[in-house]
């Protein structure tokens, strides 16, 4: 008997009536002959509610009160899932995230799993029972509730799937699955039937909000194969899986861009050693995370250090900078928050000499100036002015995914 | 160093303003040198909302499920209020029901406690924390989520203090204490300093609503002395404790009046054994709890057998006594739901002869008819029309209380 996890986000569980309908995507699955595990997100707006409440008291609520706070949202969903259930006659039972157990770290707020005990799950579903589980959120071995940070239900949900090994997970939400670009941009834009772990972490890492990170990374880890797809219609939609040669012959599978990040630039700073390291370990030690860093050759013994930070962080960031060069000396420190960050992610870059030209010159042509460049083995970013942010996906889904499906 | 059990209602917890103040009080008892176990209920509205929400699914939610969503209730508030002490600087930590773990048998929404293991709370209070528990709920057995039913949160509070050996077990509740009367209703009701469980638990039962009564029985049964006081200022409540001799030479305590009840008669009862047997199974069998039964002598061969019940179970109760009545053969059924229970309760009763009869006199001079008497050892109840119902309570008040203490 085939084992599905389902995976339902905040949209969907958003209502009374959002849950009746999910009650009966489930009950198909049960009919088709499925055991199901569902893991449930928050209704939407919940979390965010309960967080109001606790800054109304905090302006730096204790994590670990926040996390016994926060975690009710998923606990509320699972209840009304269950319910629903079995107003269709379904035999069902809901547990969180302590009741599984789903064991995690005790870092507070964004806790990760360390273990999954499945025997609770696996006497329920052999009961005959759907297994509605509370995602986002786990239990510390100290027995202090935690929660896994935003987007942690899809981690919650693959990593379920692959303790229990089940056939597939599937991660219901409110589009249709990952598409070639953002469709609210390119009019073109098309479902990505399938995409490899690798390429979907690049794209969701990139600004593509489908799913989060950390769960494509566990899915990889464990061969879990993802299936993202809408709750609304009974559409395929978008299947993450591994890596396989049909898959190298597209270049380049999709262009994301991200708006939120902040570019620092340290201007004539001393060409010596260990300046770089005293720059980024002060932001570390502060918790910033960087992501794109340039660093050209130097001239006449000078260089300037360039890297980008998410917005929220920009400020802390400057301010580090600030201090950072007047201990080495450096010319001074620009900042620009009208920054965008472009990028081709595609497989089959691996094996195909070209992509960074053929990109380079599609933006060139729409007169778009390149402030830096980073690349990976399987994508290309690019940082431009944020005002370009459109025209440049646009431009480049046309010249990559458009005209050539994606090869070079 | 003495140890003390706080407990705080809805409205105690109502809004974050009103949070933070009972963090302040929280605050005084520790600077004052005890240690302090607080319970807390679910800020007002919240469960009404919770349970709003599960009926939006079924008229009957399955009680498991209902458990799991309404506990999030207690969960949230007691997030908050360490939140609150947090702010000001007071060490402490939330626990929920089940990390506790507060034991209870299965039966859910309307759980009994079995057991409390201490040694979580004792660990923390010893770590110098106050401890925040969330009332009303528990946990089964089976490792499920279970809750006590309303006002729950008073009996946690007493059984925790009664587990914990407390000196004292402080309910906060938005009244200032226990009063001889609705004070709604008579003018001159004064507050009651101190009050015997046992006379405690008839004024509960007979509707002043400020404790629930299992959680008296519960302070009774493990001798837990509880201070009954408003949350909104510093003034002493009502204790509530064993009785003492001193505690007989008021003969009435208070008055207390409730209008929720229906009446059903039963007329011209064949006079024959079994009949009134037939009539309770029948009703014990859809689970209606009956107050009051009233059957006098017979005449003729025949009686009338009256009993009360609550408003909401009425119907039902009607219903099965017309099938009853085809089977015994009575003359018919009729029923009252304009009634009211009007009551005094007083330990000196026990010792004190002629209080029925000055009752009866009270209440007779001003006019007000008598339809049913049932007494306790402690207490005189009468049923009569519920247009009389704030004449009779002032007309008992002035007679007992006001004119000579409560002595006959």
């Amino acid at each position: 008997m085939p084992l599905v996890v389902q995976k339902y986000g905040g949209t969907s569980v958003g209502s009374i009536e959002r849950i009746r309908n999910v009650a009966k995507k489930i009950k198909k699955a049960v009919d088709e002959g499925n055991k199901v595990v569902v893991v449930s997100s928050a209704m939407t707006g919940e979390t965010d509610r309960l967080i109001a409440l606790t800054k109304e008291l905090s302006n730096r609520p204790d994590p670990r009160e926040q996390d016994m706070i926060v975690s009710t949202g998923e606990q509320v969903a699972i209840g009304l899932v269950a319910l629903a259930l079995k107003e269709l006659g379904v035999n069902t039972i809901s547990l969180t995230g302590w009741q599984v157990p789903i064991i995690t770290d005790n870092v507070h707020t964004k806790a990760r799993i360390k273990k999954i005990d499945k025997h609770r799950i696996m006497k329920h579903l052999d009961e005959g029972k759907v297994v509605v589980i509370a995602g986002f959120q786990g239990i510390s071995e100290g027995g202090d509730i935690t929660t896994l940070g935003r987007g942690g239900s899809d981690t919650s949900a693959v990593a379920l799937a692959a303790a229990l090994n089940a056939d597939v997970c599937e991660i219901y939400t409110d589009v249709p699955g990952v598409f070639t670009a953002d469709p609210r941009i390119v009019e073109n834009a098309k479902k990505i039937p399938v995409i490899s772990y690798e390429e979907m972490m690049e794209m969701a890492s990139l600004g593509s909000k489908v799913m989060q990170i950390r769960s494509v990374e566990f899915g990889a880890k464990y061969g879990v194969k993802i299936h993202v797809r809408s709750s609304f219609n009974d559409e395929e939609g978008t299947w993450i899986v591994e890596e396989n040669e049909e898959m190298e012959k597209v270049v380049v599978r999709g262009i994301s861009h991200e708006l939120k990040e902040s570019r620092i630039t340290l201007v004539r700073v001393p060409d010596k050693p260990g300046v770089a390291a005293k720059l980024f370990r002060a932001l570390g030690d502060r918790n910033i995370v960087v992501d794109m860093i340039v660093q050209n050759v130097s001239h006449e013994g000078h260089t300037d250090i360039s890297f980008t930070v998410n917005k929220v962080d920009a400020d802390l960031a400057e301010e580090i900078a600030k201090k950072v060069i007047a201990e080495i000396g450096a010319a001074g420190v620009e900042r620009n928050d009208k920054i965008a960050k472009i990028s081709v992610v595609g497989l089959g870059m691996k094996t195909h000499a070209g992509t960074a030209a053929k990109m380079f010159e599609a933006l060139y042509k729409e007169g778009i100036n390149i402030y830096a460049i980073s690349t990976s083995e399987i994508k290309i970013s690019c940082l431009i002015d944020e005002k370009y942010a459109e025209l440049a996906v646009r431009t480049l889904h046309e010249a990559f995914i458009e005209n050539g499906e994606g090869e070079v």
